[in-house]
């Protein structure tokens, strides 16, 4: 039987890369930059893409976001007052629920969004730090968020998503004076798995660190523009 | 395909349940009441079970962890100091990384440990807020801890990990001063997706609520000696 299932998850897999393949091809058509944003569940996603995608029309980039979320549009319904386009994708409805995006999920949505109009779009996943990272959706890049409440032991213990991801966003750090937590620790643990990531320190909260992250997708929109 | 996948995940779950109900009936002969303890990562599990569990045999409890991960025992090595069976269960070692525990992967684990010994049985899934709510293992009680970092309205987003739970442990209220967060609200969240479940708020850190938690596993062990 174990075996069988392991077929059935390479399988799968590779359906999953197909449609991944078409998705990257719609988006290089429209000529949008595409980021999977990944964290476990309360990490603070949103509240940094309210901050952040806030400032980025100031700097000609034009965003949407695609908004994942096992039931409920919550996260939604809070950047929808940043008057971008934003489209919620629940995996409850059709999906049976599932605990993560995956390229055919995505797909089914991008019709709902106007990727001609867009340099940038944002993909938030599901909450959840194991399958998520499993599945290529046709983003330019995957990064994360990894709240400081959540200990520094989290890149050993989930390590194929810190080695999916190239920038892990280290966020909440304003409640760094109340945690007994070592951020060198986590990075040297993020290191350890993943010695290319690069690590960036931030408050949504507080707005530390935010306008780093701003300018950082700023450059994943330049890059795109660079090899086009 | 999609059809094809539904029908998939269905006979897995069916497969599922028929092993999850030989676990329970192993641990019936036993006599040891059963826990599966859930929560997204870094929730505070295993912090929770380093200070309930050290008081616990002077409750005349004999206590035992089955310890799941995606990989690594820092968890399980962290417990061991309680001179306590613990047996470590990685999903990344045969079970393709799995993102959850399922009775399958439970069962293989059982005879690591001397269940006639006991009288109760945790058993730490993978943090995730998602799939270990769908995979029944066999346990007596299902629980989660829920920490105040993640925000107020994850059982509206998971609703089926917290309708699944009989107890919701809201762990880290010593960061209460330090956040914008209303624990109000989150029980009013949890009960409008599962208006029969008990929170119970706690500090595994500062050790406030931890007696009163003991004390709720303790009476998942008399009540089980009460149906016997």
């Amino acid at each position: 039987m174990h075996r069988t299932k392991v077929r059935i998850v390479e399988d799968a897999l590779d359906a999953n890369n197909t449609i991944a393949r078409a998705n990257r091809e719609d988006f290089d058509r429209a000529g949008v930059s595409v980021v999977n944003l990944m964290s476990a569940p309360g990490a603070g996603k949103t509240l940094l893409l309210e901050r952040a995608l806030a400032g980025l029309a100031d700097e000609g980039v034009i965003v949407g976001v695609l908004e994942g979320d096992v039931a409920g549009s919550f996260d939604a319904d809070r950047l929808s007052v940043l008057h971008i386009p934003v489209t919620q994708l629940n995996t409850d409805k059709g999906f049976g629920g599932e605990c993560h995006l995956d390229a055919n999920m995505v797909r089914t949505a991008l019709a709902a969004l106007p990727l001609d109009e867009l340099d940038l779009l944002i993909i938030e996943n599901i909450g959840n730090l194991v399958c998520p990272a499993e599945f290529l959706v046709g983003a330019d890049a995957s990064i994360m968020v990894c709240s400081v409440t959540e200990g520094e032991d989290k890149p050993l213990k989930y390590p194929l998503m810190f080695r999916a991801c190239e920038l892990v966003v280290v966020n909440k750090i304003d409640l760094l004076p109340h945690l007994e937590y070592d951020v060198d620790r986590l990075e040297a643990n993020i290191a350890q798995v993943n010695p290319g990531a690069i690590s960036m320190r931030v408050s949504a909260r507080t707005g530390e660190g935010v306008d780093e992250f701003r300018q950082w997708l700023t450059t994943v929109v330049e890059r795109a523009t660079a090899t086009a």
